[in-house]
C-alpha cells in the first residue's frame, strides 16, 4: 500500500526574518492561508488516506504539527537533532514496515509548493504502482523553465514507457550537482535533465535493504530505535546517526536503478524569497508585495509586510520583509547571503532572540 | 533688549516616516536626547532669558510647546495655518514690540542643529548688539563645507568689521537662489558665499516698518490681531495673511541695507535623512546606524530603527528608517522624493494615518 513520509525537518532560514527556530518554512502561511506542512497534507486527499501519512519533523515541533494536521502521535516522528534526510528515510521505512510488509512510501518535502494538486496525486499513483511492482527507487524531475544553479539535476536515460496523459517512465541516467550557469544552461538545452524535485516513491523493504548494505550503521540504529519503547531510543540512537542526504547515501550508489517521471504539476520549491515572483504577480514596475506597501520611483522590488506600512522611494531589485520584531533588506540577486546573515545572527548573543 | 522668536511651524516631511504632522521635525527626539525645540529653546541660555523668548508654532502643537518648554502660554503664538515665515516674523515683533519699544529679535528656526552653543551665544549677542546700533537686519552666513544645492547662497560684499575672536560682519551683496551644482562649485570656490541658515536678528520696530512699507497687507493684518482677544482674532485674520517667506518679503527688497555675519558655531540644518553622516560617526564601511541593526556585505546606509532588528543584507547606499507602524527604504541620493512619496499618501485615505 502506498503510505507517505512527509519530511518537515528542515529549519529554513532563507526565509529570514519570517522564518525562524521556532517557524521554520514549512510553518509559514505566508504562501497560501494554510502553513506549507498543511498544504503538503491536504493535497494527499484522495491519493493517500490520513492515517496512512506519516510527519517526520523536529522534536521541539512535534506538538505544533500534530495539532495543525490533527493527526495521530504515533504519525509524527520527532527528531532531536536534525540528521538529513537518510535517516530519516530509514526510520520512517522501518517504522511503516512494521505495519505493512508491502509498504511503498512517497517522500515529500513539507516546504514545496505545488500548483495542480490532481495532476500531482495522478503522478504519485502512477509512482507508486511503479515502486511496488519494480523495487526501484522512483524520482520525480521537473523540466527546467530556465538555467536554475541552485538545483540538483536528474540525467534521464532510455526511456521505459511512454504512458496516457503525457507521463513518462525513464531510467535516471546519473545526479548532477548543482551545475554552474554554464552548464546549467546546456543542461536546459539539451532537454534530457529534469531538476531533481526531492521528491520521489520507494518500497520500504528496498530502502531497509539499501540501507542495510550501504550504510548499516544507519540501519542498525533505526532498528534498535524501532524495537525500543518510542522517545527514549530515539533520544539515545537518534544522534549517533550519519547525517547525510538521501541522495548520497542511498541513490549514488544504486544509480543505474533509479527510474524517474518527469512532472509538470506545478512545482515551486520556494527556495528564498526571490522566488516570489515566480508565484505571484508582478506590477507594471515589476514589483512584488505581499501586505501594505506604497513604492514611488522602485522597480524589481520583492516585499514583504503585515501591518505595517512599507514605503520604498527610489530603488530597486531589493527584498524588503517586515516582521514583528525584525525588518530585513537585502539585494535580491544576493537573497543568498541571508543564510550567512543569519550565522551573524547566531555569533551573538542579544541576538539569539531573533534566530 | 534682546529677544528670541523660535520659528516652529515647520512640517518636516523630509523626515517622514519619523516626522508627522502630529510630530513635525522640530518636536523629534532622535538628533539628540531632547527634541530640536528643546535644544534650540535651551541653548539660549546664558544669552537670552526665558521670558523673553517667544514660540511661533502649528496651534495644534501650542499645548506640546507648553509642556515641553514649561513656558507661559503668552509666549507662543499658534498659527491656525501655514503662512511661510513672513506674517510669523512680523506678528512676532507686533507682539514684542507693545511690551519692548527697543526690542531686537533673533529669528531662530526651532530645528537646526549647533554644535558649539556658547560660540553660538557669543554671534548671537554680537549680532543683537549690531542690530540694535544700525536698525540693520543681521544674517548669519556659513561657511561653505562643500557645493550644496540644497541651500540659498549670502554673497558677501564690503567687510565692515573684523572683531576679535575671529568674527567679522559683512554688507550682504545680494541673495542668491539654490544654486545647481556647477554654480554651487564657483560659489565655494570664489569664498565669497555663505550657506543662508534662516537666522538673523532684527530689530522690532525695523520689521514692522519694512512690512508696512512692502506688504502693508501682512502689516495691517498683525495690527488687527495685536490689538484684538488674542485666539479670535488670530483665527480670523491670520488665515488671510499672504503666504510668503522671510527673505523674499523683505530681505530682497532691502538688499544692500542687509549686513551678515559668517558663523563657525557647527551648523547643521538637518535638511533630511542623508544628513546623519554629517552629524553622526560612520563605521568602517560607511554606515551610520541608529539603533539596533545588523549590517552585512552592506556599504554607506544610513539606518534609523528603535526597538526592531533592522538586517541590511548585500545592500548599499540606502536609507532604511524603521518606525512604530511604518518603513522606509530610500535611495540615499533621491532623499529629496521622500516628500513626494508623502504626498502620494495623502491622495489615498487608508494611508493619512500614515501622515
Amino acid at each position: 500500500m502506498l503510505w507517505a513520509v512527509i519530511m518537515a525537518g528542515g529549519s529554513g532560514t532563507r526565509f529570514w526574518p519570517e522564518s525562524r527556530q521556532k517557524k521554520p518554512k514549512q510553518l509559514l502561511n505566508i504562501f497560501g492561508r494554510k502553513t506549507l506542512l498543511e498544504q503538503t497534507f491536504l493535497r494527499l486527499k484522495g491519493g493517500v488516506p490520513k492515517e496512512r501519512v506519516l510527519v517526520v519533523c523536529q522534536d521541539k515541533h512535534a506538538a505544533q504539527v500534530r495539532r495543525l494536521l490533527k493527526i495521530d502521535s504515533r504519525q509524527i516522528i520527532g527528531e532531536p537533532v536534525g540528521r538529513n534526510t537518510a535517516p530519516c528515510a530509514v526510520l520512517a521505512a522501518a517504522t511503516l514496515l512494521k505495519k505493512d510488509p508491502h509498504a511503498v512510501l512517497a517522500f515529500l518535502p513539507a516546504d514545496h509548493l505545488i500548483e495542480n494538486q490532481a495532476r500531482f496525486r495522478k503522478v504519485l499513483k502512477t509512482a507508486g504502482d511503479l515502486a511496488e511492482r519494480t523495487g526501484q527507487p522512483v524520482t520525480f524531475g521537473v523540466r527546467p523553465a530556465f538555467p536554475h544553479t541552485g538545483f540538483g539535476y536528474l540525467e534521464m536515460g532510455r526511456c521505459l514507457h511512454k504512458g496516457r496523459q503525457g507521463l513518462a517512465v525513464y531510467h535516471l541516467k546519473r545526479f548532477r550537482e548543482k551545475p554552474g550557469l554554464r552548464q546549467a544552461r546546456a543542461f536546459v538545452k539539451s532537454r534530457r535533465f529534469l531538476w531533481n524535485s526531492g521528491m520521489f516513491v520507494w518500497r520500504a523493504d528496498q530502502v531497509i535493504r539499501t540501507a542495510r548494505r550501504y550504510h548499516p550503521g544507519i540501519y542498525q540504529l533505526a532498528q534498535k530505535i524501532t524495537s525500543g519503547p518510542a522517545v527514549r531510543t530515539m533520544k539515545t540512537y537518534f544522534p549517533k546517526m550519519k547525517n547525510i542526504s538521501i541522495d548520497y547515501a542511498f541513490m549514488e550508489p544504486l544509480k543505474g536503478k533509479i527510474l524517474t517521471i518527469p512532472v509538470d504539476f506545478g512545482w515551486n520549491d520556494l527556495g528564498g524569497w526571490q522566488v516570489l515572483p515566480e508565484i505571484w504577480s508582478a506590477d507594471n514596475h515589476g514589483n512584488v508585495c505581499l501586505g501594505s506597501s506604497m513604492l514611488h520611483a522602485s522597480r524589481g522590488n520583492i516585499v514583504s509586510g503585515r501591518k505595517r506600512l512599507i514605503a520604498l522611494v527610489g530603488v530597486n531589485d531589493l527584498v524588503v520583509v517586515d516582521t514583528e520584531d525584525a525588518v530585513l533588506v537585502c539585494d535580491r540577486r544576493q537573497t543568498e547571503r541571508i543564510r550567512e546573515a543569519v550565522q551573524a545572527l547566531s555569533l551573538r548573543k542579544k541576538w539569539h532572540k531573533y534566530l
